[in-house]
């Protein structure tokens, strides 16, 4: 009795009395021997869920989607009403060739004189960017192939590494050297298919590129599941001449936040090799942050591509929901995950988005996205793009982080922003943070747990590692009243936010709580649960924002 | 192990193929004693579990949901793609006053010579239509007072019955008397406010009509949610001066299809007072069929304004989803549920429908719903709109019922409207018609826990009928990740049927697979739970539909 709650309609909640509160994931943090019998006896029928609904509670979930009387009606994916065209945009044909979307992106950026940089640059490391080396091919001082027999002699020489750290988890060198070939022969030809031509990307182990199996890390997708022809999104890029590596590493499944690996080997750190990269993009964005490739493909529904190009120190960006096509993926069932890419620039991923991007027939039926459209940076343009921006804050939530050290970056950089472009800083409020969390594992959780369901009623869930195994336990518990609730969350936060995007055009967060963690030795072998690290450092902004319109960490 | 199914993409589905099979629900059908007892059981912690485990299984649902891989994404909503205005239609504006609408629909009536009929027909009895009333209120033969006076004095008559079986649950005399000479002052004064002023109708118990409690038949509703003002649907037939009597009985919450009711006592059919009225729109049913109200609303999300229709031999319209709004009625977060208008005549129908119908603003921006439209019956058009129909059969469906003088009848009425009107009988075949059932029951038992959750762990749930605590109790078994299987299938037959509907503009089937059952005298006191008439009889060929665009049963 008294257990009710009940929540005033979101358009009736007076933001000026929000006050901030930081809620603390209560998980324990466990590796080894004890983390193995720890999973064991979550997944005991009886015991199992009555320590999960214990941990449950510790997290006010239930009091959340079951004791709250929520007024809104579900909103099951990111719906929002039609969109003005801002101004000073390119739009983008959706339904046009992909190399034509790349023609037009290209005429967005900025003016950059490559030989003149290259002349006069004195800088001891520097990433190269998609426009350095479309200038290298197109001068002749560099040929796809001769890229990749570079980059093929890295990634064996990074193999035989003790203990390994696979970037790639399929790899084959032959079929890279084909790929640099024809790419080879098309600049010799004179017709490279676009600015992406000879570029190399890598794919995260989840999304299909064919002829390489999809394991999305585990030890036995590829059994179940045969990849007959790239995703979507791969093979756009592909029409545009790009070249694949082969399979990123990744968080199995990209259940996890941190890369731990079991199965190959995890992932580490370019910048500090006793460290993660994050995840569960690992070997995405430890492949661009190393230099070996110009950009990959990520997946990300809590933060999987933004967390690890933020602890690797490049850009992520995390496409709103429904621009890009998910089919072909493990993920293509769902109502948060998405594809998207990490590159070095800001540059590099305005490219290859434009090549990718895309909504799927059923999402164009059931979210009418507006066109795509691109920012104008060109400098024959005299608009101060960014010199427009509102952009919103949300103090307390913004420094409410492991250091202050991060802030203070991160405030850094507004002030850049700010002193260098103009952009007017405005302070913001978001409420129900709590239950946004919520609302989003309940909802990524339960749409994965899903499309898993048939094999690991099958018998393969036991060959799936612990940590992947704890998160299961934990999505199996949720009832389906409990998702549909979420969903009724979905709802005020859209409402929420659509009110916050009439005062600021972007909302800024430090893209994680926390730098790159150590890897615990003890958790290498086995991997680790830490749902306190991920919910309290690595994925705090994040997974909220999985669920709303659009989100990008640069 | 080697349970696993994988289900072929719908879009390669061989139909050719398909089997009809009859699916039995298997369940046990308790009244009493062992019925009470049954509930505390399936109520318990450890053993309940197990019991509705071992239901589940023996109906397949653990198999089509849990493992079988299902290659379609979820849809949520009963989404489709832009239609194409069929001709011959008259488009009614969902912004404009519902008084227009209602002027647009009385257009497409076929001609009707009231007065002349008065004089020359020599039925005993005979419904009267809403054009009826109109011309007897307009000829002022008759004042809405004196129907009112009627009208109360009946219900008050009936409410000395004993046992009571009441048809409303919440009725005032005076409130009525206070409408009706409102009404009959307009109409005194010329100025009637549309074709329905003095029209009477009864409100189904969980949809708002102010100033009366919505209840749902349960026993606490109203002290925990107060009615402050008409549903959306009420309110726009207010606006067109339609006289509400009251909020009609119907099963606890909805969630049963006899009309069993053991809080306010069942309602009795019309026909056969020892038989049930069929449920859960029991009383609006009733109402209608007893002479009593010209109209009455219902809500529909499995048959519940269908199969009281049916069995009471009036006219139930099943709304397309979205197409009413739901504000104001107690299952306002569903993906089923609608509000839908019960009549003596299809032409009743049509009235009340076009003035109550429009979308709400979220469906709006979801469903985008093409313009609403009714069929242009009246003489001055020559076209023959029912000759040009294609009516869809899938005939071992259609012959899957209790007895065969179901389908016999049904066919009459086809070979009727083919000799009279020419309309073409297509064979089709709808294929996973068991899978359907299953999406339906998660879909809507999730979405209708979802609302009831907060007070349940509030402690009412102890006070709701032993068979809504069955049904809770099954409902409470789904998992998140059933409901987001259920959703995929809901693709898959969205698909199948826009499918057919490129052959055909109906499907038909008997709406029961089974006249009005006898009321068991041990299931007054306590109720029954009798899921095999349900699913069998009942509700059979309605569930599946009620997932799906749109559905009408005549």
């Amino acid at each position: 009795m008294g257990k009710k709650r009940v929540m005033t309609p979101a358009k009736d909640v007076d933001l000026s009395s929000t006050k901030y509160k930081r809620e603390v994931v209560q998980a324990p943090h466990l590796t080894g021997f004890v983390f193995r019998l720890f999973v064991r006896i979550i997944e005991a029928p009886l015991i199992g869920p009555i320590i999960m609904n214990i941990l449950k509670k510790e997290n006010k979930m239930d009091e959340i989607l079951r004791h709250t009387v929520i007024p809104e009606e579900p909103m099951f994916k990111p719906e929002y009403p039609p969109q003005e065209m801002e101004p000073g945009v390119v739009v983008l044909e959706e339904d046009g060739r992909p190399e034509d979307r790349v023609e037009s992106a290209l005429k967005c950026l900025p003016h950059y004189d490559v030989a003149e940089l290259w002349e006069n640059s004195s800088a001891s490391f520097r990433y190269w960017k998609i426009r350095d080396y479309a200038h290298a091919y197109r001068s002749r001082k560099v040929t796809p192939s001769m890229v990749a027999e570079r980059i093929i002699s890295i990634i064996e020489d990074n193999g035989r590494n003790k203990p390994p750290t696979p970037l790639l988890i399929s790899f084959d060198a032959a079929e890279v050297r084909e790929q640099a070939a024809a790419s080879t022969q098309r600049f010799e030809a004179g017709n490279p298919l676009s600015i992406l031509d000879g570029i190399f990307m890598a794919i995260k182990d989840d999304i299909d590129c064919y002829p390489h199996p999809s394991k999305g890390a585990t030890t036995w997708m590829h059994e179940v599941r045969t990849v007959k022809e790239d995703a979507v999104c791969v093979s756009r890029l592909r029409t545009c001449g790009v070249i694949f590596i082969g399979k990123a590493n990744m968080h199995e499944l990209g259940m996890g936040t941190t890369g731990n690996n079991p199965n190959y080997g995890t992932t580490r750190n370019p910048h500090a090799p006793d460290r993660y990269t994050g995840g569960s993009s690992s070997g995405p964005a430890a492949i661009v942050a190393s230099g070996l490739c110009s950009a990959a493909l990520g997946t990300d529904g809590g933060g999987s591509v933004r967390i690890p190009s933020s602890l690797c120190g490049v850009v992520g960006f995390k496409t709103t929901y429904g621009r890009t096509s998910m089919e072909g993926s493990l993920c293509d069932s769902g109502t948060v995950e998405i594809i998207g890419p990490i590159a070095s620039t800001v540059e590099d991923v305005l490219l290859v988005y434009s090549a990718m991007l895309g909504a799927s027939p059923a999402n164009r039926i059931s979210l009418k996205p507006s066109p795509p459209c691109l920012p104008s940076l060109s400098s024959n343009d005299n608009s101060n793009a960014l010199g427009s921006l509102r952009i919103g804050k949300y103090t307390p939530w913004f420094n409410d982080v492991h250091s202050t050290e991060i802030s203070d970056k991160c405030d850094e950089a507004l002030n850049l922003l700010s002193k260098a472009h103009g952009c007017e800083m405005i302070e913001i409020v978001i409420p129900e943070l709590l239950e946004m969390r919520t609302a989003h594992v309940v909802s990524i959780g339960s749409e994965c747990l899903c499309s898993l369901n048939p094999d690991c009623e099958d018998g393969k869930g036991v060959n799936l590692t612990y940590d992947t195994r704890t998160s299961l336990a934990l999505f199996r518990s949720f009832t389906a009243a409990d998702y549909v609730a979420a969903q009724c969350i979905r709802r005020r936060s859209m409402y929420y936010h659509l009110e916050i995007f009439k005062k600021v055009d972007v909302i800024v967060t430090p893209t994680t709580g926390m730098t790159a963690p150590i890897i615990p030795p003890s958790a290498l072998k086995s991997g680790e649960t830490d749902m306190q690290t991920t919910g309290n450092g690595l994925a705090s902004p994040l997974g909220y924002y999985s669920l709303m319109i659009c989100s990008a960490a640069l």
